[in-house]
């Protein structure tokens, strides 16, 4: 039942891509223990397991880290070939020797954030309690909580101060909140596809994939064993959420009203359109991965996030000394280009340095998942500059 | 747990509305048993039950019918107040005496289409050789399997030809179908928000929401009794259509971040913004009325609609008799304006009589659902004129 592999050109998640090269080889992942993380609801954590890839070496002067952050369905492992399942990893098209993000100059680091699935602290880890897992009785978490864990990352890493930060989606609001709430500590900030809070619309998709969720009966109040959970649900909210992720020119360029052929290997009983099957296994291979009280408490985050905080805007923005490229794509109607617009226009009257480019890629909010040159070069020639005139430049500089 | 009547303006459907009186006063439905109906399957019902709604008068001619065809979610309740709820028909802000659809003028008809759950044979109807209900061994039902039931309702009325045949949506569907199978039988086209046939879009959202409903375990194959039903997942399934029937604009208006109040009668104990009850509530109203099975089988309808159904399009086209008025919005993003210029450009090239307009509407593919004076006013002069020259014009008659 899985569609072709030149039907399913996409993002590097959830495909099963035959003869993919990564220039890196083979990569692996590796675990950290921080100790005493305290939340932004008070709860704090005696410790906290943190699951992170490193590429790239660290320079001298330890300048040149670069943060990758992850979006939603992402997880520590951001390029190369994943050891066990030998997949690539879910920006390995951007993160590589020469590539966008240049692992021959950047000591690159991304790590699984909390309340994740992939290794890093979340509902399925163990309470020390009682050994069970904390499902939902796992404290709230924030984008800002996943932040301050991925700072005291950095801090045992022995790393000063982060070179950048970067991601797009809900590894875009990271960037953000690294440049709010850590402003000594990044120099450049890179938000992609992303927002400084999310309207209406956004928050309506992510309650229907919680309520897909949470009305599984298998769902159980958070309270389920691995292989008896709310599959259904997550698999609906996967759907719901791929959807968004995809423009109406990539699914009509992909799929248009083309029938799945009957018969073949890849056939799928239950669908009638090309389309159909696609999501169906979108659905599936994301349940295979990903944990569904992951998924309540990652959306809630996103939901949550507010830059300000409350704060007056541009109070918050005067503390900022990054200096900031902000990228949208014309085609991505769930991270609307108007929302980064937005902040730039709020950056630019706090006076941070601020470039913003928005990019007619038609793949929707799906561009920055996938091999998109022209998102390469603008990030790969932005990086190179500032790194190159970091010396010269202070942190902070004014427009 | 219901939101404030202001905060949810919208559509007559699935909403407590306080204080709302139609000019109509209150309407009935009516019973109709149609015999020895064919469906393209091939698959004959020996009778089909057609619950209908008439508002006006027909004329001494019986030159003034006009079948407003309903979208996925509506009934044969078209306006006025309903005997038993109270609650206005789907369409009362449009039809009713001095309305756009003028019962002073003409003789209203709408229908519950086949295979739907207000009346008319339907999954939840009795098969006549067990007494239990269909379910999914209801025959496949198409667009056109629809208009054919409404065709006969028609003759059975004694009506010798529709004035006009005009819907939203599934409705404007069922509009394209009649002008082009039953050229003879419709003077006037009024096609809303639709399309010749969905995209793989709006086929990807039809499709999560019968997965939602059919990894339901209380599916059961289709087979389950009204009060244990896939209700979890006809609620999903409603709040991503719902969702998709939207502006983003509509959204921010009506909802933003605005949080629910905590502790009134309206506060939901599983929504922290307001945006999020008003998706339960929707839900949770839209399962106490419709059917999952039906819900299954008119999205399918929707989905397999295809006006040319593999015949050269011109060909198809040039069957048409009828005048028409294509009406699209600006900011309905499931049935995007192209799809309606699409559908313009080839009437026109084909010689059918056809006019266009897509109106700067802002709240979606809801806009035809809403008060929406500017589709009155269009609607309202296109069939004033049209019925007042329709003895001096001949149907058919060239651009």
């Amino acid at each position: 039942m899985k569609p072709s592999a030149s039907i399913i050109q996409g993002d590097l998640q959830d495909q099963k891509i035959t003869g993919y090269k990564s220039d890196l080889g083979v990569t692996q992942t590796q675990s950290a223990v921080l100790r005493g993380v305290r939340l932004q609801s008070g709860f704090t954590f005696d410790q906290v397991e943190v699951s992170y890839q490193t590429l790239g070496t660290l320079s001298a002067k330890r300048d040149n880290a670069v943060l990758v952050c992850h979006a939603l369905s992402g997880t520590a492992h951001a390029a190369g070939l994943h050891p066990e399942t030998g997949r690539p990893g879910w920006w390995d098209y951007h993160v590589g020797p020469g590539k966008a993000i240049d692992t021959n100059k950047f000591f690159v680091i991304c790590s699984n954030v909390l309340g994740g699935c992939d290794g890093t602290t979340g509902p399925m880890s163990p309470r020390p309690d009682t050994g069970k897992p904390y499902g939902m009785e796992f404290p709230p978490v924030t984008v800002r909580d996943m932040v301050t864990v991925q700072a005291k990352l950095i801090e045992h890493l022995g790393i000063p101060r982060l070179f950048a930060a970067i991601g797009g989606s809900m590894g875009g609001m990271q960037a953000l909140a690294w440049a709010v709430n850590f402003p000594e500590l990044v120099r450049v900030c890179v938000p992609i596809a992303t927002c400084a809070s999310h309207n209406a619309m956004q928050i309506a998709y992510n309650e229907i994939g919680r309520r897909a969720i949470m009305t599984d009966p298998n769902w159980n109040g958070g309270d389920y064993t691995p292989d008896h959970g709310p599959n259904h649900g997550l698999a609906v909210a996967r759907m719901v959420g791929h959807v968004t992720y995809l423009s109406e020119y990539a699914m009509t360029r992909k799929f248009g009203r083309t029938l799945q052929a009957p018969g073949t290997a890849e056939a799928d009983d239950e669908a009638l359109f090309s389309v159909e099957s696609y999501l169906h296994h979108q659905g599936e291979s994301f349940v295979s991965r990903f944990d569904p009280n992951s998924y309540i408490y990652l959306t809630k985050a996103l939901d949550q996030f507010d830059l300000f905080g409350g704060e007056p805007q541009e109070e918050v923005l005067r503390r900022i000394k990054a200096r900031f490229l902000v990228i949208s794509f014309a085609s991505d109607w769930l991270y609307p280009p108007a929302q980064s617009r937005e902040l730039v226009r709020l950056l630019k009257r706090a006076r941070v340095a601020a470039t913003y480019i928005n990019l007619e890629t038609l793949y929707g909010h799906d561009s920055f998942m996938i091999r998109n040159p022209e998102l390469d070069n603008v990030v790969h020639h932005y990086l190179d500059n500032e790194y190159r005139h970091a010396g010269a430049k202070p942190a902070g500089a004014a427009v």
